[in-house]
């Protein structure tokens, strides 16, 4: 199921992509379910915005993709330890929806845009086993995770780089049943191709990444977790717009501007 | 004013203090103003909880204060740039309240508490001048900056070593007229005082960093900036008590627990 959070007619509200239609539901159906109002709406009509807004965290990981298969085979075959994820956090004010302008700060001269396919809890999750962890998993969507690689430097947490308002494009759908198994992040810069990577290259499982997460601190309903990319970001600059696609989930556009 | 959010006979609600007693509030009076029910309660009565819960961002400062009067004397007649402040993000799941346990991680064996004084947003801001940024600040409170450091290397950014449930106690109240200019911060391990630093020796105003960190992000009300502190943080075990003070906005003590 696709679900979209849009605005129409002067209100916002949640609804089901059938084909090219939204089926409207009464509630957010993370927390009310899957109620529909009896009205349908043609998706050109709608606006669509970010399919969540984290009430608590945007947690990205740093470095968890292979560069590629052999240097995936290498590790796994490598004895000891398997490394543990290592995670950002970016505000809930970096989010976003479909077309909404990524706004390049006066403050930087080095924005990046970087596609990632991002988790969407959907339950109170704390202290969860591996094997528990795809409960808590509401679905998936599409993130540009933006950074000012310039600012960065003199933070030393990543926080400020990657914390500017509108750094965390989300969307345009939250599918619930996609399977990131054969996942592929696609990402381009008005008609330049700049990343094709694999979901398979990522270090750990979708599985292993909520558990890990939710042993360092609670995860609540609508968290969003950005799992990195494999690719290099891509610099942007002002009139450019950045596209994201991940088969099966969709595409997320978002012009880019410099602040006024 | 001072306000406190309390529990009492199953229900939440805000209010005044007014010597030993609260003036109860109709709401939030960040967001509702200030208006009393016509109930009073004695202070012994209540739990005071978290008093604010912030819906966006907990900020922490890095290394922003000088270690003493000269080091400051020195950096002020020093030419060139002034540095601007480095930041974290905590989660607002770290927020708990007076008297509720800081929780040790099974993962770390190195959790240290740090006393710091913390600026409460009440207003939408963005961009704001140095001259605009008081008109941003809600009020002051204490906050308790609680680390697992043996943790924070394999994570690169600080999220996961300052992100745990519970690392960061707020409390008791909201001081709407506080003035952080003599401002003391005295921290305890049980018997033992491990902090005793000035809140002159902050390397930046209060309008200063609320200035800078809106033009990072979108500040919202409700969110809390812990200011740093001047002082090394304590290690803490299973059964000790932290008490953070600052004179005139009270103490915040909290139980040291292991987790289960």
């Amino acid at each position: 199921m696709k679900i979209a959070r849009f605005s129409h007619a002067g209100t916002i509200a949640f609804g089901i992509i059938d084909d090219d239609e939204l089926v409207v539901l009464t509630g957010d159906p993370m927390f009310a379910g899957y109620n529909p109002t009896g009205a349908r709406l043609p998706l050109v009509d709608v606006a669509l915005l970010a399919p969540v807004i984290p009430r608590s965290k945007v947690v990205g990981l740093a470095g968890a993709y292979f560069a590629d298969a052999a240097e995936k085979a290498a590790a796994l075959a490598a004895p000891g330890e398997p490394a543990e994820p290592r995670f950002f956090l970016k505000p809930n004010t970096t989010v976003v929806g479909p077309n909404d302008p990524i706004v390049l700060p006066a403050a930087s001269h080095d924005v990046r845009v970087e596609g990632e396919l991002a988790i969407v809890i959907g339950r109170v999750a704390k202290n969860l086993s591996v094997a528990d962890a795809p409960g808590a998993i509401f679905g998936y969507t599409i993130a540009n995770d933006v950074t000012a690689v310039d600012v960065g430097e003199g933070d030393g947490h990543g926080a400020r780089a990657k914390g500017f308002d509108s750094f965390c494009p989300l969307g345009p759908v939250i599918d619930t049943e996609f399977d990131p198994a054969d996942g592929r992040v696609l990402g381009r810069v008005n008609d330049t191709e700049f990343q094709s990577g694999e979901v398979s290259l990522l270090a750990f499982s979708m599985a292993e990444i909520v558990s890990f997460l939710s042993h360092s601190f609670t995860l609540l309903p609508g968290d969003v977790i950005l799992t990195g990319s494999s690719s290099a970001a891509r610099q942007v600059s002002d009139g450019d717009t950045a596209s994201i696609e991940i088969p099966g989930l969709g595409v997320l556009t978002n012009p880019v501007r410099r602040a006024a």
